[in-house]
């Protein structure tokens, strides 16, 4: 990116030169200034779970069958006793004012114009009341436990109130680091672009260490949920209670038997644990030990509607879009998002059509091959 | 390429600097236009099948014998109970004028010189029967079911009438998006270069989809062949009926049952489903379900007489040439695609010598080797 | 790096664009002159084994446990029958003037302030006594074995009586040969940089080969330390004999037979032999040959807390630190040294952190996979 | 290299900067002409085959033994009943006056100086008597069957008289096609570089080919020697029998039935079949097939002393040095082709120091790893 290349602000119509949602991703450049662009699209430390993410992906390749019939053809699914249009759902997209200035509200019309399920982030820069009253297409809330009980209580009970179908509780980001890129670049989160949603509850004075007490163990990480934690909250509320950020399959049968509803196999996008194995690479040992009804979702990495077929194709249920949501909505606001939408469901209807898959449930059972690259 | 350099028109006359079969793909850039060459070069999508049809090749070393008896050496291969000189086809590939102001003439031309089998498109831009009349060598017809049924018979008749030896039924491609590549440099079949045997066939009205009715499944899919379809085929000619398109090791099996008389294991060139295997991996598959008499055709990433020598010992009879055809053909007409024949003929042959093969039985059961590269 | 950039002297702070242990990598090039700095970030001949070193981290991915319990979480760990801070030890590197005025004294200042081990290296720049002398810390000592037994006994003795804790003996570098690159370099050490710690020694003649004796086998190799030097200097000292340089597991075997207190698995950080196994794949076997409880040390590329999580995942107790010794101690002497130690120690809590493990066992007991890349 | 930069003629002293044996590689493209080096350094084709040479080397990595007992340490071996000082020969290479204007007659120099055993082509650019007479180490004669069986014989009964103490009989060198790079260059082999030795046999008319007769069946592949030819020779001579371009396990059982003293395990350097396996891999089965007693040669990729040992930990007795005997020579005529044996012997005795291999025995028995690079 040219550093003295302005930058545009979002269109009201889809650039003619959209050939795929991937292409979203590098139309961003010229909307999001590059430090934002560093944070956005970075992942932790050295981003090497990042690219595993990617790379994980294009190993996969399909054996296609012929003929099919696909005379009832379709991408619904049945998850927590609803039925979804199609498993493309938009991942819990923290401050995202900062690719917008509308932020949520954009990116929660174009899922409820696209029939696509939106996890609202706790940390949104819009109000959780206001995104819950755009469209009638279910929502999700995600849910970051919050250092004092009463404000995960209240936001809780605010997400019930608000109509959120479902609480997705992200448990592998108590402690993130910038990526290296995002560092370097000096991004700040701009003054406008706050955690709203946040902005009532008291703050914990931080914690005092005693010498040589680390700052990690015994500073960020006392305030890490526990397990005592999960099962309140699954106690706590009506809603299902969705765990985000599982990769070892141990833990996956831990939360299905604590009674969680559904797990989302993620890596956080690779922001979290730079380290961590690629999601992809987790997915068919979760599913195995979960069986084949268990809910599971999947973030990390998609790009297209392929990479979606590989993930259904792998264990998955659904999928979360994650930093395309992002860049669709930089580029074209609500416009953009239904479009990058649009485009990922039929780019995942074609791959069924060419792969002769009839449902999601025929993906699951396709005959895929690893390939070393 | 440089864009200022002007194109050629096609030569009289074989260029000094074509070295072996591969080099006309180099050239051809001098001969087409870019936008047509990114459609030719191209596949589909992202060209991941493309690429990974190449990469399979790379991966595959042969370990020679020593000393061979050659003395009745030969390539000759029994198919469809005809005997064909070599196992070198040219597969159908679309529109040739686009390559070539006498498109398919030029190409008819060099394979009944070359004692190449040439496998006619439906969608070729010459007259079937104009084509069937140049020379004496066995051709084949390549069928796509038409939206109509009468046109599809009629195309049967008419090839069936103009002595066409065998029709090969594409299956694999009721569905096909351009390359990126292709879309970017907005590519526009010229309005010379036509479907000219199918101009006469009425062209159905395009459905009218009902509001949030799949664009791709209630679409384009509702014309998709079937099973039935390809039963009725078999059982409406006399002619053999020959499958292209199968890369499940269970379609090939079912197509056997059924009656036809091969399979074409492909991917289309990659230029169908971005994400399918590479056509070279499904072989072995293939051959194992089929047992070793079935006829098993192959296309894939062919660019030199040692790809087809690991075809065959990886399981073919016989290979297609699709993108070097048009290639040879842009840059000297008949006389490039004869030329082009000749050098993937010698250089098998030189293959077959260095690896102490008699004959294409012989490369069947030839030691080979994959390593990861 | 530009011929022309002028290097700094060391700073007095640290510098704003250091955001982890591996950046001190890349900054040290604007603080060591190009031929010193090929000589140290060099290996031996083509640098194959240093590469290995490094690809071989890059191959590793960590499957994360989640909501663990860190209320004790810790980095200690018991070794020799004392406790230690944490895992990150400071590997003996020679010659450090080379990097730093003051060399070995600022680098024990920050062993010190940081609670690492410190193993100075016989061929070190400063007096063994003086370091011996730095803060309360404790230290080892690395011994090479002197072409006379006086010298070699006279340097046990002098560690024994400065309270070094350990004798570290270095088995894999009797001879070694520089880096391409630093040949190229034409790579001088400076005057002033000599091992001070030897010069009382009487030097030993060269040997005079005879004609045809080979100069590797009956010259350099013939001062070469053998089983018994090893069992005599066991003998010799009371204190705890550590052996580094052990790749082969039927030698670690042997060497803890023999009586030795711990071994280092390392190929001298590719320094010795070009061409040995990178000695992050030499770790499992170790450790299973050994058994759980038997102390094993590390080095060999490790850049980041994450490879040490990935050397303790694989088999080891605790690591040592060389390059990024001498980098941060060009860029800013003992702070420089101490706070890479500190980022280091940092960067291992987090990913302790992030992967879920309390303490170093249950790094051991973590699940890894492996991937081609 | 630069167009403009002007050759060097052969020098008489050793070029400082000259550190490695491979090194003569590079320095090379100063004193041999463009095309004449891309002749000597091309393989056949696209350069499949000498690529996969190189790699196959690059993927073995050695776990080294400690403290080794090397007091009788040597490089020596026997092998048809004599004694070796060390295990590099050097390989038939032909035409040497295109790298030095005396030729082989500096390349013997060398080779007596050396102690190397030296393999005299057929091919080569000076009298096979003219070569056995200098110096007095054993030589080889290196035998192409010829078209006539007259001339064959004279060459063997003139190697006898010569006092070549073997014969080597190439024969996977029927039929080659050079390098499209050597294509490209348009190399010509000049005037005064002529295969000397062959000079006074008739020289067969071509063969001339019916209608539609394969040119390489038909024609060149018709003088091919057969199994009988290899029993004549055999028979024909006191000799012993080495036969030189085995790939494939069978044959070598095959050829030490009927009687060879040794095989050579071999692709020609790449530049006979371009799409062979790397010879190093086919190290490992041919010595299995053979047992450990039966000598095992092997050329092909070798560039270093490091790469010696690993070819003998895989199975080889001894190796030939076929391209950097050639680029040795045009640096430096014989003093060249002696400093880069020397340095070879240097390397090799070095890896076995370093690896705790006291002779080639030992090094067949270390332990080594293949990674996927």
């Amino acid at each position: 990116m040219k550093e003295n290349l302005s930058l545009l602000s979002p269109l009201d119509f889809i650039p003619a030169d959209i050939h795929c949602a991937a292409d979203y991703e590098s139309l961003a450049a010229r909307f999001i200034p590059a430090p934002g662009l560093e944070y956005i699209a970075g992942g932790s430390g050295q981003d090497k779970t990042l690219a595993a993410n990617r790379r994980a992906f294009d190993q996969w390749f399909i054996c296609p069958r012929l003929l099919p019939d696909l005379g009832d053809a379709h991408t619904r699914l049945g998850l927590l006793g609803r039925e979804f249009a199609h498993p493309i759902f938009l991942a819990p997209v923290a401050y995202q004012k900062l690719a917008h200035p509308a932020g949520e509200i954009e990116t929660a019309r174009a899922a409820s114009v696209m029939q696509s399920c939106m996890i609202l982030s706790t940390l949104a820069s819009q109000s959780l009341e206001e995104i819950a009253a755009i469209g009638t297409e279910e929502k999700w809330f995600q849910l970051y436990f919050q250092p004092n009980i009463e404000a995960t209580l209240d936001l809780i009970r605010r997400a019930e109130a608000a109509n959120y179908r479902a609480l997705v509780v992200t448990l592998d980001a108590t402690i993130r680091t910038p990526s290296l890129g995002a560092l370097r670049s000096q991004f700040q989160m701009p003054a406008d672009c706050v955690a709203v949603n946040l902005q009532d509850y008291e703050i914990n004075s931080p914690r005092v260490l005693a010498a040589g007490e680390s700052r990690i163990f015994k500073g960020i990480m006392q305030d890490a949920p526990t397990w005592a934690d999960l099962q309140w909250l699954i106690n706590q509320t009506h809603l299902p209670v969705i765990v985000k950020g599982v990769l070892h399959p141990d833990d996956a049968l831990r939360i299905k038997k604590l009674g969680a509803a559904a797990v989302v196999v993620s890596n956080h996008g690779g922001r979290s644990f730079d380290g961590a194995m690629a999601s992809l690479n987790c997915l068919a040992a979760i599913r195995a030990i979960l069986g084949d009804e268990y809910p599971v979702l999947f973030d990390g990495g998609i790009r297209s509607g392929l990479d979606i077929f590989k993930a259904i194709a792998l264990g998955a249920d659904a999928v979360l879009i994650g930093r395309l949501q992002v860049y669709a909505l930089s580029v074209a606001g609500a416009l953009g998002v239904a479009h990058m939408l649009k485009l990922l469901r039929e780019e995942l209807e074609l791959c069924m059509a060419q792969a002769g898959c009839a449902n999601l449930q025929a993906i699951r059972n396709c005959r895929v091959e690893k390939v070393s690259i």
